[in-house]
Protein backbone atom coordinates (compact mmCIF):
# COMPACT_ATOMS: atom_id res chain seq x y z
CA UNK A 1 0.00 0.00 0.00
CA UNK A 2 2.72 2.50 0.94
CA UNK A 3 5.11 3.89 -1.64
CA UNK A 4 7.58 6.43 -1.61
CA UNK A 5 8.58 8.83 1.70
CA UNK A 6 7.03 12.43 0.67
CA UNK A 7 8.77 13.81 3.33
CA UNK A 8 9.48 14.32 6.99
CA UNK A 9 7.76 17.23 9.04
CA UNK A 10 9.73 19.36 11.21
CA UNK A 11 8.19 21.93 13.55
CA UNK A 12 10.37 24.50 14.61
CA UNK A 13 10.18 27.61 16.86
CA UNK A 14 11.97 29.79 14.74
CA UNK A 15 11.40 29.39 10.78
CA UNK A 16 14.38 32.19 10.17
CA UNK A 17 17.06 30.06 12.25
CA UNK A 18 15.73 26.78 10.98
CA UNK A 19 16.13 27.66 7.25
CA UNK A 20 19.61 29.20 8.12
CA UNK A 21 20.14 25.74 9.68
CA UNK A 22 19.58 23.77 6.78
CA UNK A 23 20.88 26.19 4.48
CA UNK A 24 24.17 27.90 5.82
CA UNK A 25 25.30 25.09 8.58
CA UNK A 26 23.59 21.82 6.93
CA UNK A 27 24.49 23.45 3.26
CA UNK A 28 21.06 22.12 1.58
CA UNK A 29 18.49 23.44 -0.81
CA UNK A 30 16.22 25.30 1.04
CA UNK A 31 13.15 27.28 -0.49
CA UNK A 32 11.52 30.82 0.62
CA UNK A 33 9.16 30.46 3.49
CA UNK A 34 5.51 29.53 2.10
CA UNK A 35 2.42 30.87 4.08
CA UNK A 36 0.21 27.75 3.86
CA UNK A 37 -2.75 29.67 5.61
CA UNK A 38 -5.42 27.09 5.44
CA UNK A 39 -3.32 24.71 6.97
CA UNK A 40 -2.36 27.18 10.25
CA UNK A 41 1.50 26.83 8.76
CA UNK A 42 4.30 28.28 7.50
CA UNK A 43 6.41 25.53 5.60
CA UNK A 44 9.84 25.95 4.08
CA UNK A 45 10.94 23.14 1.49
CA UNK A 46 14.17 21.24 1.63
CA UNK A 47 15.36 19.10 -1.46
CA UNK A 48 17.43 16.29 -0.74
CA UNK A 49 17.04 14.37 -3.99
CA UNK A 50 15.63 11.80 -3.27
CA UNK A 51 12.79 13.35 -0.76
CA UNK A 52 11.99 16.66 1.00
CA UNK A 53 12.40 17.73 4.80
CA UNK A 54 9.53 20.02 5.43
CA UNK A 55 10.48 23.18 8.23
CA UNK A 56 6.90 23.84 9.61
CA UNK A 57 6.04 27.04 11.75
CA UNK A 58 2.66 28.01 13.17
CA UNK A 59 0.73 30.27 11.37
CA UNK A 60 -2.41 32.10 13.24
CA UNK A 61 -3.79 30.71 16.48
CA UNK A 62 -5.57 27.73 15.63
CA UNK A 63 -2.31 25.83 14.26
CA UNK A 64 -2.01 22.03 14.28
CA UNK A 65 1.19 22.15 15.33
CA UNK A 66 1.06 24.71 18.35
CA UNK A 67 0.50 22.45 20.72
CA UNK A 68 3.19 19.92 19.83
CA UNK A 69 6.00 23.51 20.05
CA UNK A 70 4.37 23.62 23.07
CA UNK A 71 5.48 19.98 24.45
CA UNK A 72 8.71 20.57 22.30
CA UNK A 73 10.07 24.00 22.59
CA UNK A 74 13.46 23.20 20.83
CA UNK A 75 11.07 21.89 17.78
CA UNK A 76 11.32 18.04 16.79
CA UNK A 77 9.86 15.54 14.10
CA UNK A 78 6.03 16.28 13.84
CA UNK A 79 5.12 13.65 11.47
CA UNK A 80 6.33 11.47 8.60
CA UNK A 81 4.16 11.19 4.81
CA UNK A 82 3.58 8.22 3.14
CA UNK A 83 2.52 8.51 -1.00
CA UNK A 84 -0.10 6.25 -1.99
CA UNK A 85 -1.79 5.63 -4.86
CA UNK A 86 -5.70 5.51 -3.53
CA UNK A 87 -6.27 7.34 -0.28
CA UNK A 88 -9.75 5.96 0.05
CA UNK A 89 -9.11 2.42 -0.45
CA UNK A 90 -5.49 2.77 1.92
CA UNK A 91 -8.18 4.80 4.40
CA UNK A 92 -10.91 1.65 4.08
CA UNK A 93 -8.18 -1.02 4.16
CA UNK A 94 -6.63 0.38 7.33
CA UNK A 95 -9.69 0.82 9.50
CA UNK A 96 -10.46 -2.93 8.21
CA UNK A 97 -7.75 -3.78 10.39
CA UNK A 98 -8.69 -1.46 13.10
CA UNK A 99 -6.46 1.66 13.06
CA UNK A 100 -7.61 5.03 13.90
CA UNK A 101 -7.54 7.66 10.79
CA UNK A 102 -7.63 11.73 12.57
CA UNK A 103 -10.68 13.72 12.34
CA UNK A 104 -14.04 12.49 10.34
CA UNK A 105 -11.70 10.03 8.01
CA UNK A 106 -12.78 12.35 5.05
CA UNK A 107 -8.79 13.53 2.97
CA UNK A 108 -8.47 16.96 3.37
CA UNK A 109 -6.39 18.92 0.61
CA UNK A 110 -3.41 18.98 1.76
CA UNK A 111 -0.05 21.45 1.59
CA UNK A 112 0.53 19.98 -2.31
CA UNK A 113 -3.05 20.33 -3.32
CA UNK A 114 -3.41 16.64 -2.94
CA UNK A 115 -5.76 14.75 -0.49
CA UNK A 116 -4.14 13.68 2.73
CA UNK A 117 -4.97 11.64 5.85
CA UNK A 118 -3.31 11.28 9.46
CA UNK A 119 -3.00 7.74 10.93
CA UNK A 120 -3.17 7.63 14.81
CA UNK A 121 0.20 7.52 16.36
CA UNK A 122 -0.45 5.39 18.69
CA UNK A 123 -1.29 2.59 16.29
CA UNK A 124 2.04 3.36 14.29
CA UNK A 125 4.45 2.71 16.81
CA UNK A 126 4.24 6.23 18.00
CA UNK A 127 4.93 7.97 15.14
CA UNK A 128 2.34 10.33 12.96
CA UNK A 129 1.56 9.74 9.88
CA UNK A 130 0.77 11.65 6.93
CA UNK A 131 -0.63 9.55 3.67
CA UNK A 132 -0.40 11.40 1.04
CA UNK A 133 -2.32 10.55 -2.71
CA UNK A 134 0.40 10.44 -5.73
CA UNK B 1 26.98 19.40 2.69
CA UNK B 2 24.23 17.14 3.00
CA UNK B 3 22.71 15.02 0.20
CA UNK B 4 20.03 12.28 0.27
CA UNK B 5 18.06 11.07 3.04
CA UNK B 6 19.53 7.67 3.82
CA UNK B 7 17.05 6.24 6.23
CA UNK B 8 14.85 7.41 8.97
CA UNK B 9 15.01 5.30 11.70
CA UNK B 10 12.22 4.38 14.19
CA UNK B 11 12.66 2.62 17.40
CA UNK B 12 10.50 -0.05 18.69
CA UNK B 13 9.04 -1.80 21.41
CA UNK B 14 7.95 -5.27 19.53
CA UNK B 15 10.21 -5.99 16.47
CA UNK B 16 7.70 -8.78 15.77
CA UNK B 17 4.33 -6.51 15.78
CA UNK B 18 6.17 -4.05 14.34
CA UNK B 19 7.53 -6.01 11.02
CA UNK B 20 3.75 -7.26 10.84
CA UNK B 21 2.69 -3.52 10.88
CA UNK B 22 4.48 -2.19 8.06
CA UNK B 23 4.32 -5.45 6.13
CA UNK B 24 0.55 -6.79 6.38
CA UNK B 25 -1.21 -3.15 7.85
CA UNK B 26 0.76 -0.76 5.74
CA UNK B 27 1.52 -3.40 3.13
CA UNK B 28 5.42 -2.25 2.78
CA UNK B 29 8.48 -4.40 1.44
CA UNK B 30 9.84 -5.41 5.31
CA UNK B 31 13.34 -7.41 5.24
CA UNK B 32 14.04 -10.32 8.10
CA UNK B 33 15.21 -8.96 11.34
CA UNK B 34 19.12 -8.26 11.20
CA UNK B 35 20.63 -8.70 14.52
CA UNK B 36 23.86 -5.69 14.72
CA UNK B 37 25.63 -6.72 17.84
CA UNK B 38 27.96 -4.32 17.33
CA UNK B 39 25.33 -1.09 17.23
CA UNK B 40 23.07 -3.26 19.99
CA UNK B 41 20.37 -3.28 18.05
CA UNK B 42 18.49 -5.49 16.23
CA UNK B 43 17.23 -3.48 12.43
CA UNK B 44 14.64 -3.83 10.13
CA UNK B 45 14.82 -2.53 6.69
CA UNK B 46 11.64 -0.95 4.95
CA UNK B 47 11.96 -0.15 1.57
CA UNK B 48 10.05 2.69 0.19
CA UNK B 49 11.53 2.73 -3.02
CA UNK B 50 12.90 6.17 -2.82
CA UNK B 51 14.67 5.85 0.87
CA UNK B 52 15.04 3.50 4.11
CA UNK B 53 13.00 3.02 7.32
CA UNK B 54 14.73 1.03 9.74
CA UNK B 55 12.68 -0.32 12.81
CA UNK B 56 15.19 -0.89 15.70
CA UNK B 57 15.40 -2.80 18.73
CA UNK B 58 17.19 -3.35 21.40
CA UNK B 59 19.95 -5.59 21.42
CA UNK B 60 21.96 -6.67 24.32
CA UNK B 61 21.96 -4.72 27.84
CA UNK B 62 23.83 -1.90 26.91
CA UNK B 63 21.66 -0.74 23.66
CA UNK B 64 22.06 2.80 22.60
CA UNK B 65 18.33 3.14 22.31
CA UNK B 66 17.09 1.76 25.34
CA UNK B 67 16.62 4.95 27.56
CA UNK B 68 14.68 6.34 24.43
CA UNK B 69 12.34 3.18 24.65
CA UNK B 70 11.52 4.36 28.15
CA UNK B 71 10.94 7.55 28.04
CA UNK B 72 8.76 6.43 24.76
CA UNK B 73 7.79 3.22 25.03
CA UNK B 74 5.34 2.75 22.64
CA UNK B 75 8.36 3.70 20.16
CA UNK B 76 8.74 6.58 17.67
CA UNK B 77 11.22 8.46 15.38
CA UNK B 78 14.66 8.16 16.54
CA UNK B 79 16.66 9.82 14.11
CA UNK B 80 17.22 10.53 10.50
CA UNK B 81 20.35 9.64 8.26
CA UNK B 82 21.57 11.98 5.72
CA UNK B 83 24.42 11.00 3.37
CA UNK B 84 27.51 13.49 2.86
CA UNK B 85 30.55 12.81 0.49
CA UNK B 86 33.25 13.70 2.84
CA UNK B 87 32.29 12.71 6.65
CA UNK B 88 35.50 14.12 8.21
CA UNK B 89 34.90 17.29 6.04
CA UNK B 90 31.40 17.45 7.35
CA UNK B 91 32.37 17.43 10.57
CA UNK B 92 35.28 19.62 10.56
CA UNK B 93 32.85 22.30 8.60
CA UNK B 94 29.78 21.71 11.54
CA UNK B 95 32.09 22.23 14.40
CA UNK B 96 33.68 25.34 12.91
CA UNK B 97 29.69 26.88 13.22
CA UNK B 98 29.36 25.52 17.07
CA UNK B 99 27.58 22.42 16.38
CA UNK B 100 28.22 19.23 19.19
CA UNK B 101 29.35 15.82 17.00
CA UNK B 102 28.44 13.41 19.88
CA UNK B 103 30.69 11.15 21.16
CA UNK B 104 34.64 11.70 20.71
CA UNK B 105 33.98 13.35 17.39
CA UNK B 106 35.64 9.82 15.59
CA UNK B 107 33.24 8.36 12.80
CA UNK B 108 32.53 4.94 13.98
CA UNK B 109 31.43 2.53 11.01
CA UNK B 110 27.84 2.28 11.05
CA UNK B 111 25.17 -0.12 10.56
CA UNK B 112 26.02 -0.11 6.78
CA UNK B 113 30.07 -0.43 7.03
CA UNK B 114 30.25 3.13 6.34
CA UNK B 115 31.81 5.82 8.40
CA UNK B 116 28.93 7.37 10.77
CA UNK B 117 28.46 10.26 12.94
CA UNK B 118 25.49 11.82 15.23
CA UNK B 119 24.92 15.46 16.11
CA UNK B 120 23.55 17.02 19.09
CA UNK B 121 20.06 17.03 18.96
CA UNK B 122 19.79 20.52 20.67
CA UNK B 123 21.94 22.27 17.88
CA UNK B 124 19.43 20.53 15.22
CA UNK B 125 15.76 21.60 16.09
CA UNK B 126 15.12 18.80 18.59
CA UNK B 127 16.10 16.03 15.84
CA UNK B 128 18.80 13.41 16.39
CA UNK B 129 20.85 13.44 12.84
CA UNK B 130 22.88 10.63 11.62
CA UNK B 131 25.71 11.79 8.99
CA UNK B 132 26.84 8.64 6.63
CA UNK B 133 29.30 9.02 4.32
CA UNK B 134 27.93 7.61 0.82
Amino acid sequence: MIGRLNHVAIAVPDLDQAAALYRDTLGAKVSAPVPQPKHGVTVIFIDLGNTKIELLHPLGADSPIGAFLGRNPAGGIHHICYEVDDILAARDQLKATGARVLGDGEPKIGAHDKPVLFLHPKDFLGTLIELEQA
